[in-house]
């Protein structure tokens, strides 16, 4: 694992949240992107060599609507980027991890993902990501 | 706000989630620390330019017991470092952040630290941070 790539928080209201996150960090949100495929919209800003990526939901099916409607907004993931997300996938699965992912998805900001049961890491919903070339 | 310092998780023990940790993240845990004021054990990991902190409660007043009974083991807090945490109190609460400490109080890792009320983040617990020189 390289590096904490971002921390996604799930949050009810990107209207609401980006502004607050903004006075926050003291730094401009960079980005909007939505994610069709997970049915969420992020927002990203940068925070040294890290991102905060806020999440919500477009679609009642969003793994980020579930979430909230079970806890509430509040951290929902940490992203770990890595350099070779196969072989890290199978050093993870030797290790006993529980992959949620047979293999890579598309997630947002041109990354292949794959995430990690909380189950097997202390309740942390974990991902790994590599950055597509 | 500098960058992500570190990102706290509450573990219920330490001896099942330190090497739990370092087969996921593939590193070491280098350093153990007592903070007795808050009665808290902590175990760090590097992650490139940014920190992993287990917490585990050593008493039933600590933070961290209530937070387990109440929740269960997980996320807990994002630590951004600044440069003045006088400067960046005074800011945050000119913002309208609500902060948990009226003066900054002496946290891990020779650190000056004070908390933001989730409530005025989006559940998050935010803490901000700054090395004690």
């Amino acid at each position: 694992m390289l590096k904490v790539e971002h921390i996604g928080i799930a949050v009810k209201s990107l209207s609401a949240s980006v502004p607050l996150f903004e006075k926050l960090l003291n730094t401009n949100c960079y980005k909007q992107e939505l994610v069709e495929s997970e049915q969420v919209q992020t927002a990203f800003f940068k925070s040294g060599d890290t991102k905060v990526e806020l999440l919500e939901a477009t679609g009642p099916d969003s793994a980020i609507a579930k979430f909230l409607e079970k806890k509430s907004e509040g951290m929902h993931h940490i992203a770990f980027e890595v350099a070779d997300i196969y072989a890290e996938m199978e050093r993870l699965k030797q290790e006993g991890f529980l992959l949620l992912q047979e293999s890579p998805k598309k997630g947002a900001d041109n990354k292949l993902i794959c995430f990690l049961h909380p189950k097997s890491t202390n309740g942390v919903l974990i991902e790994i990501c590599q950055e597509i070339k």
